[in-house]
């Protein structure tokens, strides 16, 4: 590119917007959907139940150990369609860039959201550029849709948990959030604490290859394992009690977390996932999430239970049981 | 809701963001593909091929003449998928506020938003809610994606503008534009100039009954009808001369245009679609769209010509030609 830091201009809807599209974007997205550049990328779908989802990203700092805002709004957004037991088959991405920011780092961030794309198997088809002056956004948010197709069968939603199914973890949690506070708060770890953020589609369809009667699936982001499990049980309108040996955690987050005075249940999860089932699948399920890369660390955390619907409870390690809330206040903002 | 200003916590995925999406959005966009509470909407869609689209606004200020950002996320991201032939099917909204706006402002915005959705017949479907840090944006950014499907036959596209056809335009030109500028400067006019934010898949619609084989549609936004031009112009390998006498122009646009020292030709248009169709069909495809609210101001403007690949050219007033470019520069940064 001609320019070294991004201009007003480039969000203009002119020429230099055309620039920035045709050397950055094109570039690293290029495919047959995008190249269309219409405003709207067009699909031909082989099945017809199709999922759509969409989040936003702010994570503060851009980058952070393991990854940075633009893997992570790949992931993030694939890993919500997954949850829904959908392939998915296009994202779009939306940038708004504050005036002033460097080209290479843009560059950077393209870059690893490419990548994360192509690993993924997933193009992005359709995007929009905005730039807003110097202070009125900090640096770059990304906005990323996404659409899946899901399999005849499939029926998984957040209110199907039933009594006596079994709660599984697909990974060790609080990864992501320690991460991206020791970036922010500048500590240094002897074993760095990265970021867990990865997609979660082909452990989900491995996952419905055993069995496609999955009941509730979820990817416990922002509030953490906590949060989503409450989310859970209220949906179902069931109770969940987990074990707190259980949990997948590793020793550095939990050193972490004791430094910094969090608990990993709360923490940020990007590439982990908690899915109830049937109890009798639940041995096979296991087994066939540890042998992919994304499911080495699955664990059965607990299970469903008819009373105190509404209600997460833990058993905790030294035999007591303890009510589990959903995160209440905000421990740490712009994590995604 | 029990808050009056929005805090971090709106933004945590945790019981206060439940609160906000349950009081504030929730009953706003309700309908049935968000009551699923999933991370995504499930759609049957009843044809194959799909438009997938996506829109960021960041519209400075929130509210101006004629409309907000809430209505204009919602218009742009129909129109987005209208002009490619789609029939709108599901928008997805994600926002990213500032720590500190009121919430009577985003519940202004969001009423907006379900009532440009629901005139326009088109579902909020999935969302997203973020919160940043005072200062870490400016109010209110909107992201709005869609998915349309697409009607065996159609088939639009940048690409397929042809020597002989004709430039048809829906509606006035600069109103949009001039409605924002106007706001953010303090300026009134003695008739006020409301933006032409509007939808216009119904519009779109009624062409395609007269005339399946429309080549081209875009819609004017940033830029305006001259960047619009040289894109189709440059993607289609044609040159395309209009007829300045032939542009719609309200009085008032043309005034405030003269003391602001602006180009209409420049200025972004909300409502306004741009067309090129086969010459023998555009007197039947003009009838149509003046006979809908939407089109009741169109004009043939121009025509495509085989000479001069890549450039626009007006015919002017006074009987000379001029080359009109792309935008190069931002005249109006943050105008959507």
């Amino acid at each position: 590119m001609r320019h070294t830091h991004i201009l007003l201009a480039h969000g203009s809807g002119g020429s230099m917007m055309h620039d920035l599209i045709r050397e950055l974007f094109l570039p690293a997205f290029d495919n047959p959907l995008l190249q269309q550049s219409n405003d709207q990328a067009v699909f031909d779908p082989q099945t017809k139940r199709l999922a759509f989802t969409t989040d936003s990203y702010v994570v503060q700092p851009l980058f952070f150990p393991g990854g940075c805002i633009g893997d992570l709004a790949v992931h993030g957004t694939i890993n919500d369609l997954a949850v829904g037991g959908a392939v998915p088959i296009g994202l779009s991405a939306g940038f708004i860039i504050e005036e002033g920011l460097e080209v290479e780092i843009l560059q950077r961030i393209v870059d690893a959201m490419k990548l994360a794309a192509d690993n993924a198997g997933v193009p992005i088809v359709t995007g929009d550029t905005k730039v807003v002056e110097r202070g009125a956004c900090d640096k770059l948010f990304i906005n990323t849709s996404g659409i899946g197709v899901i399999a005849d069968g499939v029926n998984i939603d957040g209110a199907n948990a039933r009594d006596g199914d079994v709660v599984l973890l697909s990974g060790c949690i609080g990864e992501h959030g320690v991460a991206v506070m020791s970036e922010r708060k500048g500590i240094r770890f002897s074993t760095p604490v990265v970021t867990d953020s990865k997609a979660l589609h082909r452990l989900v369809q491995r996952m419905l290859d055993v069995c496609s009667d999955i009941h509730v699936m979820r990817d416990p982001t922002r509030g953490g394992v906590a949060s989503t499990l409450n989310e859970i049980a209220s949906q179902s309108g069931v109770g969940i009690e987990i074990d707190e040996a259980s949990l997948p955690i590793t020793p550095e987050v939990q050193g972490a977390c004791d430094l910094l005075g969090l608990d990993p249940l709360y923490l940020a999860n990007e590439g982990a996932l908690i899915a109830i089932v049937p109890a009798v699948h639940s041995d096979a399920l296991l087994a066939a999430m540890r042998e992919t890369p994304e499911g080495v660390n699955a664990r059965m955390i607990g299970t469903v239970l008819s009373d105190t619907p509404g209600l997460v409870r833990m058993r905790t390690g030294i035999g007591g049981t303890r009510i589990v809330n959903m995160l209440s206040g905000e421990i740490l903002p712009r994590i995604c």
